[in-house]
């Protein structure tokens, strides 16, 4: 049947390219296939070890405490089983140790994906990229409510348009959204970050939630019906300060981590702790002046909402959340700086411990 | 300095169990650190191979369709092309060809992390679960505007209440949202979605944080003033019905997939195909049915706009979402059955060409 014109000779030599394309599509299939399979198996093995040697050192740990060893011999044990739980926890092994579980929030939105890096760089990426993530959103953070509090006295003569507030209300939710998910990724990829910080921003996501459905406008009246949404853009104001603070506090801890990770752990800790000391004098006294004001909005609000002003249940229930919020921040950052200073006598004590909740006073967006 | 009672024997046991531990460590770390760096140079390797094949099998196959081949030649040629094909994207090789890039909407939400599956079996339960989430979904989808629109003439005297229509519209966005992070995920690991259904979950993500700010009571004349909730009520029960009905057919297409996955290829698509026709002559008026509805919602609701009895600009953007969606899935379908029938037509011809768009056209939520 063929065209007559046909290069037979070049349809051979096309046969041939083809027949070869799919000689090395199997090729490739098989190598890839015994690949994959080997090195699930060679992960399942350290992951064995792994797991063996982790509750290995615990069990060791906890024997030392509780038997009556010289202080001194003691102690130099301790430090090298430290040594021993950092190479596990802190190197290249660290992957194959059991992952906390993703937990409900990240199963809901994402579904079974596995979000768990296998290398220390691309982790070490991950926090980076989040902390610069943060260092943007502040600068926002601190920018639309004081842009939304210029207009208000400037152009709106005191009543601020519904707009314009729902629009940031909508940026606020996208940002606690990808702010709980990129945290819960850090919690798998190993990060130590206190638990109330991921609930906290699951509470503000409520609050952006449930105050999208709250009425701005109301014409009569309107400076003492938006004094609860006032108080929240103040205090918004007053956070992206703060935001900006921690931020710097953070960056350079993960920089030294970075830099020193090579280097011997235990300097890492105590310099970091050193370096930053001065600026978590101010910090503090920041954070703690923010969850006073926090709390006063959230009473303020209930206070509006008692007294019959504004008597949607919106408003309730945001007064009730930020005064939760509050008292959850103040209670991790006591908590927090209870623990650097515990850690900070025993470093005074011997220069060998480990310091258990690194950071986490600076997490509360 | 220690204390009398020490037992020497049993430090020095602990001591060496300790230094045991720390070699441990030392040597897990060595060899995760080794096998870590020897998998990511195989891989590196295997990509390449994988990406220069499939560059390969692309210019072959667009060279045979210039060349001027006996028919028949050409056509058994093109086979063979599509079996290297099907070996190269659908077997484990597939893991290491270029991803699709993860997109702006991964990145803000996930910030960098991979959510790539290695392993095909793990993909496949991404895709099983996926399905199983709308399957679930899709009971709540049919249930919740029902209830709403039952209680509304039963208890409500035909006046919907403001909290229960937000709690709708907050469940709402919470859907879509991780709808919409799935399919994103989904299609980073190879799925063939398209792009408009996940375009779609964006315009009703907007739509649900839209109709948050969207005062829902208002006393005098509130059968008029929620005639859009009403619609669009009506509207989500029968999309919910036909969920219902696509989860059947996309998960009917996805167990023949696995089941013939071991099998040959060809059989899968036509064997499917051929299975699910009945159901699909009762999809597509259903579908359309449906596309019609959501532009006459979004019709009726600039109507209200226009004539003044809601003139809320959300009531504007809504309806105009709406119709956009519409139209947006009117064309996505429409092309989808165009491919399928073009495919079938291709294969009457001749039993061995891929179906390109494979249940695209079921995947409009």
């Amino acid at each position: 049947m063929g065209d007559s014109r046909v290069d037979e000779n070049s349809e051979r030599a096309m046969a041939e390219e083809v027949s070869r394309a799919v000689e090395l599509a199997k090729e490739l299939q098989d190598s890839a296939a015994s690949i994959i399979s080997r090195n699930s198996n060679e992960e399942d093995s350290l992951r064995q070890r792994a797991q063996s040697l982790d509750s290995n050192i615990q069990r060791l740990r906890s024997s030392i405490k509780k038997a009556n060893f010289d202080p001194n011999q003691a102690e130099k044990l301790e430090e090298e089983l430290c040594r021993a739980g950092y190479l596990l926890g802190e190197g290249e092994a660290a992957a194959f140790l059991p992952s906390k579980s993703h937990g409900r929030f990240l199963r809901t939105f994402l579904g079974p994906i596995n979000v768990r890096a296998t290398r220390k760089d691309v982790q070490l990426k991950v926090k980076e990229e989040y902390n610069s993530f943060r260092d943007r959103t502040a600068f926002l953070f601190l920018f639309f409510p004081s842009l939304l509090l210029v207009l208000r006295s400037w152009i709106w003569d005191g009543c601020l348009p519904a707009l314009p507030v729902q629009l940031y209300q909508a940026w606020l939710l996208i940002l606690y959204t990808s702010l709980a998910l990129r945290e819960n990724i850090l919690r798998v990829n190993g990060s130590d970050i206190r638990p109330w910080w991921i609930y906290h921003h699951y509470c503000a996501m409520g609050m952006a939630v449930i105050s999208l459905t709250w009425e701005v406008e109301r014409e009569p009246d309107c400076a003492q019906k938006q004094r609860g949404v006032q108080l929240f853009l103040q205090w918004a104001t007053m956070q992206g300060v703060a935001m900006l603070l921690q931020n710097r506090y953070q960056r350079q801890r993960l920089y030294t981590r970075i830099a020193l990770g090579k280097a011997r752990r235990m300097d890492v800790v105590w310099g970091e702790t050193a370096g930053v000391e001065g600026q978590l004098w101010l910090l503090c006294p920041i954070l703690f002046i923010l969850q006073g004001f926090e709390a006063y909005v959230g009473v303020l609000l209930l206070k509006t909402a008692l007294a019959g002003v504004v008597s949607e249940w919106q408003v309730v229930t945001c007064g009730i959340l930020l005064i939760i919020m509050a008292l959850g921040n103040f209670a991790n950052t006591v908590q927090t700086l209870g623990t650097k200073s515990r850690v900070k006598a025993k470093v005074k004590r011997s220069k060998s411990k480990q310091e258990p909740h690194q950071g986490s006073v600076t997490k509360n967006l």
